[in-house]
């Protein structure tokens, strides 16, 4: 990969109804700190050249000023408004992004992401255009229909992850569709425009964190 | 449900290897005594008049009678081996249960099963005949075909856990049937044999300790 040419969107729209708490997910305390700030220091690690977008909703901007200051918090990014629905946030910030290089969007809430991780996922983009991680199942699946429901071969289901890493030129072009409630994640919205994506593999740590439990999780893994 | 009446088949067939551990990984070390001990006491602290039967590799039997005793533990429990796959293990554990009742099937790598789930479990069979517990998917999720990849609809899907709970006379009479390969759990076997199971709620918390990172997770839910 060629350094300086890497971009990260890092999307946290969470208002922390979930949670069971007042404060927004992306806030919350993980061994000292907002979550939000280990996930950007992650993307900071893997390279000091990455160029850093972070979405967060208009009203949150100021609390998360006062806590980078309060953090001493100093890993540059450019901060910018969240949308209506998870595609007008990441729209947002693609308009504060490179038109070349490789763009990563990344869930905000997923600060386990390995480099190993992050390296496959821009290196397949670099390779294929576009590339997004995976897990395998690890549980039995049962696909439930009415009040049916029939046992699957979950070896072929595979659990999809963050970052989902493209050439900048295909993201751009495939956020400039009009959006549609089809559009689950980054990977549908390029598909949707025509391309393909490769799956490469995730890291079973870089767990989503919207329950307690996962921040339990987190917790203890951070503390490994 | 009839006191008295319930039983529970507490299957535990690792050797360890996925673990990276030389020790099988129903004997590791969750908060100071083994995993299985911990999924033996949640049954007992249902239901003390609940009949347990633990099915152990024959050759794990020595060490285990070795650690009861090392750790005081005494609710009663009957031991027997375990077959060539999980089918032929289940079978074994059968021939110890009666023939009238409730009989469950449990992972003994899940020591996180709560109250309210197996309580769930055993009044869905007593009503329906057969019930497992089952979680949502909160990932997105793929279809993997070839090297191509669709994503699907991860609202139908669940995720299957235990216990798989089963009026006696019908169980007994579906693990009459030759073996198959297709059996992925209980309630595929019952399936073959011609009766329906119903969906309950399991926990999110009840985990199969499979990786490593399982065990870590364990230990923060288990001291929270």
């Amino acid at each position: 990969m060629e350094i300086g040419k890497e971009t990260i969107i890092i999307v946290a729209g969470g208002t922390g109804t979930r949670m069971g708490k007042n404060i927004p997910k992306q806030f919350l305390d993980l061994q000292g700190k907002p979550i939000l700030m280990h996930t950007i220091e992650v993307f900071h690690r893997f390279d000091r050249q990455m160029q850093i977008i972070v979405v967060l909703p208009h009203d949150q901007h100021k609390t998360w000023e006062a806590l980078c200051k309060k953090h001493h918090f100093s890993i540059n990014h450019q901060l910018t408004s969240g949308g209506e629905t998870r595609f007008h946030s990441v729209k947002n910030g693609l308009a504060l992004a490179p038109e070349t290089g490789l763009i990563g969007i990344h869930d905000g809430v997923r600060p386990l992401v390995s480099a190993e991780t992050i390296e496959r996922c821009y290196t397949g983009a670099e390779q294929h255009g576009a590339c997004i991680p995976v897990i395998p199942v690890t549980e039995s699946v049962r696909l439930v229909e009415g009040d049916q429901s029939v046992p699957v071969d979950r070896s072929k289901y595979v659990l999809i992850q963050t970052p989902q890493v493209f050439k900048a030129e295909w993201i751009h072009q495939a956020y400039n569709q009009p959006f549609s409630g089809a559009f689950t994640d980054d990977a549908t919205v390029l598909e949707k425009w025509g391309q393909k994506v490769v799956l490469t593999e995730g890291n079973f740590e870089n767990i989503k964190i919207t329950r307690p439990i996962d921040l339990t999780l987190a917790e203890a893994l951070l503390k490994r």
